[in-house]
């Protein structure tokens, strides 16, 4: 087990990363109050809820769990709703517990429900998606969707740890894991190029769900992303160019209506345009956005974008919430490894961008 | 003028205190992104809003104006959805700012919609009842209810600055300017006897509305409440003394089903419980409860409960946001000006004391 600390001061806590740890009783045991919700999802429940329960009584804790549906749909008002109304069944005090059991959706929705349910209690990811690992568990951000837009009503709201098993991942669909995969590619691309050059020959392990290449492509991303929250809690500086693809990959998912395309699939087309776009800028050599465009392809990830009217990408861009004073700032890439924020890119330059990744 | 300033590192504000503050443009500017948004309710927003609003636009803002339903009932999820709704269309970013112009349940929502908007936007209060002068400005609480309890819903977010116009409160009807009093009296029973000395022979200037009897009862609530919360913003320890006879007044508001009896009416009959308890329980001189009850009555206020069951009174109580483990934490008396909380109070002294008040 490797375990990293994510440094916020008193908001600070633990990441554990290894396999099997799910079960490990005294690193969630220094967490729990009297009462422990597990919030999970109807297709995670049936795999790893009965054993964490057990895991979590055996520490002297009251276990009620919750389980909403599956997928985006969950990270809506309603289902909040229910949550908070089986948290104040259980009776939930505010030296509660919330416990985070599955995907990135599940994280975001139990992490607001934690972050609003009695003006905030604590809660603990156990993130059962390479995609949660990698990036949803570490930074706070928690969220529900509204119909005008994605994460419209959120929170920062740190976890007082984090638990991630990567044996979990065994059970993942492989286009989840691809998803997952374009995550940690954007971390080695937007930051760090030496672990970018590590992930192109280790990208068959990885698909091939090989424990100690997870374990270190999981330990990496968040050490690379835990670095820069901390200097960055509140995403006014540094943490925007971990949206690195996450502009144009908005887009692509509003206007497809949030859900054929999954999360991580719209970041690696989004993250092909940023990389075009800084190429066209001149800022990148051509042949890194090559690299990176052959990385994502190798990942059995999609590197164009759908057919979306070019108005459309426009208005769907401006929502983004990097947006400010109603300019749109990308996150462009100086060099492998190199991302940075900038507000005045000429439009027709996004237009050509556009139109290369849709021909 | 007087200002105060709330201390809480960075999340540190001023409050601004007189007369005829709403239209003085300099102490709304520096919170103003390029775009803001009033929220306001249907009783407010006549008297108030478009003078409000000609002094924004004089800042060079793009103002939106929503306004609610008045009432307790604008806490709920369908409005504060209505009010991001209209944030959403209004293209407010994160750099903009939320002025809540109106009472508690104003202050509440707008805050709490402050806080969950994009994860979390500036907000500036400019409170028009007495009661959110002198207590729902200072504190960063902020919430919407839930059918199973008030304020279940919420977050800590401080504002970016007060405006308390106590001209405005000239439009205040009768009933809730003595409701507003019972908390201006709780923090001289709870934190301040010489304030309670202050309080006895200016109860009827406070009644008619002097304008510098008002200016010293809110200023000096405000710094007794931002001393507390400076010390301890997430209402860990000290901050619960403010809850004098909460425990026993929101069981009231619930059993009469939050409308019937105003806030401030409840924690003053509340008030008059927890002070015989700390009576009964030998913690308090007689005559202290009897100087606390002849006060609110000269103020207007109730001093006696409704007819609830007992049963129910102990079952609503243990709701309490302050019970911890399923115990009932009471704040009690130790003398005039000095409250505590206590947690292992006998329950049949608790019940003679729901016998006493409901007689």
């Amino acid at each position: 087990m490797e375990t990293l600390r994510v440094a916020l001061g008193a908001r600070s806590y633990p990441i554990h990363i290894g396999a099997d740890l799910l079960a490990r009783a005294e690193l969630y045991a220094p967490h729990l109050g009297p009462s422990v919700a597990i919030v999970t999802n109807d297709v995670v429940a049936p795999l790893y809820a009965a054993r964490l329960r057990g895991v979590l009584e055996r520490s002297g804790a009251r276990v009620a769990e919750i389980v909403v549906e599956d997928g985006e749909r969950a990270k809506s008002w309603p289902t909040l709703d229910r949550v908070i109304d089986a948290l104040l069944a259980a009776r939930l005090g505010r030296d509660g517990t919330l416990v985070a059991l599955g995907g990135g959706v599940v994280g975001d929705l139990a992490g607001f429900a934690a972050a609003v349910y009695q003006r905030g209690v604590r809660f603990v990811q156990v993130p059962t998606t390479l995609l949660a690992q990698v990036d949803s568990s570490v930074g706070g951000k928690t969220a529900i969707n509204h119909a005008r837009g994605k994460n419209m009503i959120g929170a920062f709201h740190q976890p007082v740890a984090v638990v991630s098993d990567v044996a979990t991942l065994d059970t993942l669909p492989e286009r989840e894991l691809r998803a997952g995969l374009a995550e940690v590619i954007k971390h080695g691309v937007a930051l760090d190029a030496s672990f970018f050059d590590w992930l192109e020959p280790n990208i068959e392990p990885l698909l091939a769900r090989d424990r100690a290449a997870l374990v270190h492509a999981v330990r990496r991303s968040c050490e690379l992303k835990a670095a820069i929250v901390a200097e960055d809690e509140r995403e006014s500086g540094r943490r925007a160019l971990l949206n690195l693809g996450h502009t144009f990959g908005h887009a692509i998912e509003a206007a497809t209506g949030f859900g054929p395309w999954l999360h991580g699939e719209a970041v690696a087309a989004g993250m092909v345009m940023a990389a075009e776009l800084s190429a066209r800028l001149g800022l990148l050599p051509r042949a890194d956005a090559a690299r990176i465009a052959s990385l994502l392809a190798r990942a059995g990830l999609p590197t164009r974008a759908p057919a979306i009217a070019g108005s459309q990408w426009h208005s769907l861009m401006a929502l983004d919430k990097k947006s400010a004073a109603g300019r749109v700032r990308f996150v462009l890439l100086e060099a492998m490894g190199r991302a940075k924020v900038q507000a005045d890119v000429d439009a027709s330059v996004v237009d050509e961008v556009i139109a290369a990744a849709t021909a």
